[in-house]
């Protein structure tokens, strides 16, 4: 147990591993001694990888036991192992990949563990009791969020029991190549935001009449156009005050009903948690996500849903991912979503090291090998037993790979299409980041960000840099954290109100 | 003048046209019989098109004076021109474009029109006193938003000759492929949205710290980073309320330079219009467009800027566009971005045709080359004097094509970015379209329309269907009304302050 800014202490995350990191605020000077009699030759930033070991010119450069580049020049023992001194590998063939091989093995069940949650008629549950308008185009957001004032200060008073009213606004509806294969991903993704269990299953659909996104498309199975549906262009409705009262009288019908909703004690199993990370940096692989992968597979053990997704992000593990598969059917689905990625990366002339952002690399991350590395992490041991496509509602218990892309406000959104009802949020470099449908637990990697960020950050995972708590310590809290949120208990983001925009992934052209 | 229910009335745009649509509201039924001595053989839906001759099977169909279409099946006189028998052509080809040739003719100048405006140090005149916040990433929108909720209540009082506060936020930023080509576009736009003329050359920029888009690239040229700058992840920024107070506080001292602006008299010269249309009908290209096109020649005569846009409503009409160009490098520039916007649909698997919405055909528009050639007539007959790429900032007088998506929320806000302070849109179907940043005069196709949505339409062109004005009536009304508006009158859209928000067009890839 040392603070962090006592004794020069590097983090070596892999017996292989050739590097490590200094973990140290502030850094390391030159002639800062470690434990084992290592000297740094020159100075280390906090985060950024000294080497343990001479590298030669075009050797491995190893960190979490996988090559995370080769040495573009000599590199001496105690030596700062800067970015440009790590040539990036290629990616991992999508051939000759390990087969589904028993490499996670089911942990024992974890019993007993519960929260107060909302339950709904599909069998789902939520844990918060929201109306949500959704939109079928952006033209009719301006009139939403009119409507949406009104219904806050003079309805939402009437159902306490009702936590909030959302509009579920985007770009998209119209203006875009609704029968381009690209459209396929943002009409799903708003199909399935509307069916969100944080919703309570309550839908009403505000649309514009001409719009190219018709608003049926957006109706779940067995719901009525006529009851759910309202259109401004409407004939029947005369100027903005008949427009905006019928959106106010369709959400207090729905507001009456929501209202009766109360929470009931419901196991663990049936949480459904995404997980995310933003703003990463070389702490992140160490401390965060670490923690947040132990209480993934608490989680998994406890028979809940637990997603995890950044395409770009998981893309160079892919190696590392196959063999964790269910079965051969979910190792062939990571490897269609990351060719997919591929393809649509390179048709825009860019690749996977278009990730890793300025942030990224003054926190120590050289490039998105070391980045992903780090990410996957926080999926725990467990089995993947599924994957599902950007977009696409999540049906099944244990660890799924939700393909997204890593853009922290593209990926949350597309983990609430997935039916995310509790978001776990790491960073590094701290963000803000919140969602209006359901809570952000956001968790710190280093102590410096938690205290400077003490009304933003949840969750400190610091302290495991510095040796004061283990990732079991901190996984556990972060367990328990999760279910007393779904239970009602607030995150920093909802003290504050913080909601990001909902922004969906249109990889369809725009007409 | 006879009332559009009265005499079956149909609209014929050019001498050559085998086709013309009908004006009466509800339609028409079969033995309908015009003043000319045809007959209706059956039912046509207002706005739809009316056989004038018997048009024979892969016979050419023409509306104004362009063919639109071939008969898919043998059209009889006086029958319903349906969509299904419609054959679309194919897009007119960049090879052997007609060359500028005079075919716009320099109308005379217009003098002693003025307008109360704004006048910036750099030359240009706003229309609005507004402040402007910008973000360089998604990530930070939460706290702007909870910031300019105290702006908007604290300061805004207190500065009366300021009309509003804005958040520009949006959805990019980060998790981008930040060096990919298509990212140029949406980085000039932020660039270009802060120097729009409403905002008066104050500028304050809020950024994360680890984004991809580093907020120094929205920096104008000559401005100090250390004075409107702020980056949440700065360390001597301790907890939410310190961040939201350095907003505030970077906020206020804009605000009292701005409230010291006062209005002045100004040309019109000093206007810098963007026209577009959303909702079309068949009466768009009748009534609203040709009398917003002879707006935009008065406003051209009058040496103000003027932009039409879109590229998909304007691809099938290129043939009658490059002869109206300035000179010859205008003309290649038309064919530049078109012809780089084909390519980027065909990157999509899409096309041109993916424009023509559901509301557009029950409009009556058959396909996207009936409906450009509606689109275009708001450009008036002035000579086109030069060419944007989508965000770029115009620096030219006259009429301008700016080269964006059709979509509307992203056409408006490209054409912010490129400087306008005025925005006329007109509509068949209706649209609450609003911006925060510059007026929206919305100008009605049809007098159902006005009638109807009596407080959300400006300006209602219906009455050119009717015979009870004429184009150039509505024309000069549209001409008088932008002067008022740009001197402070209020639009239906600034009443409710209904705005859309804004659509960045980001060709390239997320990651």
């Amino acid at each position: 147990m040392q603070p962090v800014t006592a004794k020069p202490l590097y983090i070596r995350m892999h017996a292989d591993d050739n590097v490590a990191i200094v973990a140290n605020r502030g850094g390391l000077h030159p002639g800062a001694e470690f434990a084992c009699g290592l000297r740094l030759i020159e100075q280390v930033p906090q985060g950024h990888k000294v080497a343990l070991a001479g590298i030669g010119e075009g050797e491995a450069i190893r960190r979490y036991g996988e090559v995370i580049g080769h040495a573009a020049a000599p590199i001496a023992r105690g030596s700062w192992v800067k970015e440009s001194l790590v040539q990036m590998p290629d990616a991992p063939s999508f051939d000759n990949l390990p087969k589904p091989n028993g490499g996670a093995i089911a942990l024992p069940p974890l019993e007993g563990y519960t929260f107060e949650g909302y339950r709904n008629a599909d069998g789902s549950v939520g844990t918060r009791n929201i109306l949500a308008i959704s939109t079928s185009v952006q033209c009719v957001a301006g009139t939403v969020e009119f409507a949406l004032d009104r219904i806050r200060k003079e309805l939402l008073p009437k159902y306490p029991n009702v936590d909030d009213v959302v509009a579920v606004t985007h770009a998209y509806g119209c203006g875009v190549a609704i029968n381009a294969p690209g459209a396929a991903v943002p009409i799903r993704t708003l199909q399935n935001l509307a069916r969100n269990p944080n919703f309570g299953g309550e839908v009403m659909i505000v649309g514009l009449g001409c719009e190219k996104l018709q608003p049926e498309l957006l109706l779940p199975e067995g719901m009525s156009a006529d009851d759910e549906i309202m259109r401004m262009q409407d004939e029947g409705l005369t100027g903005f005050g008949e427009i905006v009262e019928d959106i106010v009288q369709m959400a207090d019908a729905r507001l009456q009903v929501l209202n009766r909703r109360q929470r009931e004690t419901c196991p663990a199993s049936a949480l459904v948690v995404g997980m995310q990370c933003g703003g990463s940096d070389a702490f992140s692989g160490v401390t965060a996500n670490p923690a947040l992968g132990f209480a993934a597979d608490l989680l998994v053990r406890a028979g809940a849903t637990v997603m995890f997704s950044e395409v770009t992000e998981v893309r160079d593990a892919i190696h590392l991912l196959t063999p964790r598969a269910a079965n051969q059917q979910v190792a062939d689905a990571l490897v269609r979503e990351m060719a997919w990625y591929d393809r649509y990366l390179a048709g825009g002339e860019a690749d996977r090291s278009a990730n890793t952002t300025p942030g990224n690399k003054k926190g120590g991350l050289s490039n998105i090998v070391e980045k992903a590395m780090g990410s996957v992490i926080k999926s725990g041991t467990s089995p993947i037993a599924g994957v599902l496509a950007p977009g696409e509602r999540v049906s099944q218990k244990g660890l799924i790979f939700a393909a997204t892309p890593a853009s922290d406000f593209v990926c949350g959104t597309l983990q609430l299409a997935s039916g995310m009802t509790l978001h776990v949020f790491t960073t590094g470099r701290g963000t803000p980041y919140g969602l209006a449908a359901v809570p952000v637990i956001k968790v710190s990697t280093r102590s410096e960000l938690k205290q400077r960020w003490h009304d933003l950050i949840d969750v400190d995972a610091g302290s495991i840099a510095t040796g004061e708590a283990t990732i079991q310590d901190v996984g556990w809290e972060l367990f328990r954290l999760m279910l007393d949120v779904a239970s009602g208990r607030e995150t920093w983001a909802e003290h504050w109100k913080l909601t990001n925009a909902l922004a969906l992934f249109n990889p369809g052209p725009v007409t």
